[in-house]
């Protein structure tokens, strides 16, 4: 029977997503956002942002391994990654299982999420927010980029929310900050973003994502995974100064993911290339729909 | 926006109350049932048991007035006052409020409950716990109420979930039982029991109850009350040995209101002759609907 | 299960009704409002306007019997008889019920709402609409009532949705329009007018309505019922110039209905006073919440 | 906000969708099973079958052209193309757009539910139920087969629901079922079955269907698809005598697909293969989880 606690994440005014409750981990307010995590039957574990899921236990491998490999395992050997949100610990989690990470700095704006993650969601980070070859800087992901030196970074990831209005991340998606990040590059090295829903009704941001950083990268390329949890196919998008993540021959990305140690439920070698192919929808999306946006044209996210 | 955390109240499966959560203060279940306790902008504080609303902070002054004074006040000097159920404490709590009363003892079979309300529901009981003319037992009210010697009360108050199929209540309002319970009560004692929805469609609880008592004494009294946080009209019953609640003129109980200190939000002496006045098809429905429950044929509560 | 369709009244955006639908007999908009009329196993048929419900089958006979009988049993020879609103008809069905009833006539602004009701729910109206002594006029009822000769009415009913923004009854419920409203009763007339919620959290409306009628009438008498389909007790007041719906004796109301023929199934004439004794907290909002609403200070109700 | 009328599909008892609808085109039983077609603003319309949606406007082609043309390409010239189950006309649509078809065949035990989506469900079929090379057969799919002559079919089509307690298609997914039907198969005919949540945490149907078919076909291979209405990752198996869909190379691919003037939004030529790269979970799950289904040991999907 229905009787007992749920949490809603009501997706729009027209569609809602009710999960059954078991415990309350926590439910307040940070300085940026309203944050709830709960333990629910259909999720396990689960974080709310505003009201809208983010991560659940049963499928934060999906996202977080599309996210991090395709683009890691491209580089013949990242040793400098940058971490451009991540609060939960999970991508950093996943960069650092690639053992020639030397360095992994992850800068988030919101203290307190993150210190109620580490502390409510070691499942997340698995410690990995004390790992010795992690950082941990709280501030504006811009600010932290553009005050960097030059070719700082093999892999910058960009781990935000969307755009939303008056969100932290409005500014992060401009291709001022790309041509500005792009700079903080090492030569082969590569940026990885998530990019929203890939559905065919509201494609709009991925779209005008990879168009906007086709402005500043001889290569963009844009991929997808069904992060199930999210309840709609999910867009990535790598962008490149040289490396080129379908030119790695599946033998060649094997011996990389073993050779490095990998250990994944989601990303296989086998199944590296299918990602990038997309529904026509998709590719027909990205060739009209999308934009160049910039800081006087900003990005903002239709809920 | 319907998004973050709620309780939903599953009144019937056609019919669902939903009421946004501020703050899960307790979820957990007790050895005889399941226990929410939850604060909601629509109720304040509220207590669920097994998905059912049982109390709410903004309107639980209208349940427990109107349970305790009509009987308390008809008994001239009420000094030794049984209670059978009553796990917040609320209903302890108004019967401290007269003077006379000597010995306030409270019968609830779920320990757990009683400690949870004691910590997290204040504003219930008040302290009363506590009191010095107030005493707890932990166990079954029938086997207490038999195991007392005769003339123990002057007032016995059933204050008991609806007897829902297992529940601890079902044998706690049967004809076998409420003999038992008359020859504990003093001359000119009083019973009263909280006896569910005073709704046209389903009023036989109410109906079957009152039916029982009139087998056992001599005076049996319907009465109602509008507790909106149970979104139904409710009602109560009153059987006497001699004392009717309708004998008292205004004026003798404004008189003993005064005298005993009262102090109320809902229930006054004017209003007391009143909450006898039933609607028609109640009057209706406790000529027509009502049965004697025995214990070989007890009341079942549907859902 | 919960799977199939529902509809919700949204009572506040922390409170939610839930009704499971069997059918959708009509939804759509008509100029003034949306409607949607259903049959629920929770409700009977039922009317929803702007998403709030207005009147179920399983107890529409509450709310027009606590609306019509009160008033009209206090006229001794009620023969002219004004509502404004009552689009379903069942008021004007409670009305036609007084046998010296010559003329009622029927005020409401939305056309196309009370031509669904004709059609879709025959068993509010019972097909008072084509009486011969009902009237029915649709325009603003401000307008009707100002254009109306002095004394032209025995009784004026007053049965508008609540005054929400920019809603049609906003200019309903003012003292201008209660000055005019008074010269056109009888003098021995009563207005009675449906006052919203006498809940212990919001009982500003009516505390206002009564405050206002009362720079108006010699005698403003407020009474509630448990219209339990709207999840809350119900106020209405009565307001005349001379006539007291307390100085009849039980014995003469009985009488009167009576010899009137009357039949219905909550109101009574043992009912009919304790209708008007109220629980404290509604006597002490009485006293201090209310205002005298004005043309230039109208009442708007906060969902 | 969130008043209003609303369809749910209650996923499992701790997970529901909830969707606004803004009109209710059909609520009704027929001799198999629930049904409701729905216009909603997040669906477009849509068909729910015993509460659970089925299909959507908004996304249908995803898993029609998923379920039809991998299989449909795969084989040189399919003439003759059986399918079982495919109410709403959409999978019988996309067959036809294959000009070798001579004759596709539809055989669905619930003629309300066809006749149904006929009338109101142009959108799917758009017209193909009158097509010159379609025919149209309610009854017992199994039945059916088991009548035709050998070699009957160049492609057989499973577009049935799950096999749910009690439901019609429980014995539609066993071995010797699938023995008959490979008899009616010609030598390079093909099989091609919806199959159910690709998921990580119950993909037990997928796994024993494959595995069962292994029983009876020399080739299975499993693809997947993201139709995002049924919010999960959504798994298909190909069966066959000799045929293989991953044998022909892209450009053979793209060639027949122009040759046969298709027109798609989801599947490509380019899309083709990569539907049948898997994720790691879902290999292993095809592994370890999987069981032959028989008519003694049915599969019976747990919701």
């Amino acid at each position: 029977m229905a009787s007992g606690i749920w949490i809603i994440d009501q997706h729009t005014e027209h569609l809602e997503f009710h999960y059954r409750v078991e415990e309350v981990l926590y439910s307040g307010t940070t300085a940026y956002q309203r944050v709830e995590i709960v333990r629910a039957p259909a999720l396990g574990k689960a974080l709310f942002l505003d009201g809208r899921i983010q991560s659940a236990q049963v499928d934060e491998f999906i996202y977080h391994e599309a996210l991090v490999h395709p683009a890691l395992l491209t580089h013949p050997e990242p040793r400098r990654v940058l971490i451009m949100g991540g609060g939960e610990g999970a991508t950093l989690r996943e960069v650092l299982r690639h053992p020639s990470v030397e360095l992994a700095t992850m800068v988030d704006i919101d203290r307190e999420l993150v210190e109620l993650c580490r502390e409510l969601l070691p499942e997340w980070h698995q410690g990995c927010f004390s790992h010795p070859r992690a950082q941990l800087h709280y501030g504006d992901a811009r600010a932290y980029v553009e005050a960097a030196p030059e070719a700082s970074y093999d892999v910058i990831i960009s781990d935000l929310t969307e755009p939303v209005e008056g969100g932290p991340s409005v500014m992060l998606f401009t291709v001022e900050f790309y041509h500005q990040l792009a700079r903080r590059l090492s030569d082969n090295g590569l940026f990885v973003a998530q990019a929203g829903s890939a559905d065919p009704i509201y494609p709009d941001f991925v779209a005008s994502l990879a168009r906007t950083l086709q402005e500043v990268f001889p290569l963009v390329r844009v991929y997808w995974a069904f992060v199930y949890s999210f309840q709609l196919p999910w867009a990535f998008v790598i962008a490149a100064k040289s490396a080129d993540p379908l030119a790695l021959s599946p033998v060649d990305l094997e011996t990389r993911y073993h050779s490095r140690g990998l250990q994944t439920r989601y990303y296989s070698a086998r199944l590296h290339a299918a990602m990038f192919a997309l529904p026509l929808y998709l590719e027909e999306a990205l060739r009209e729909r999308g934009r160049v946006i910039s800081d006087r044209s900003a990005f903002v996210w239709q809920a």
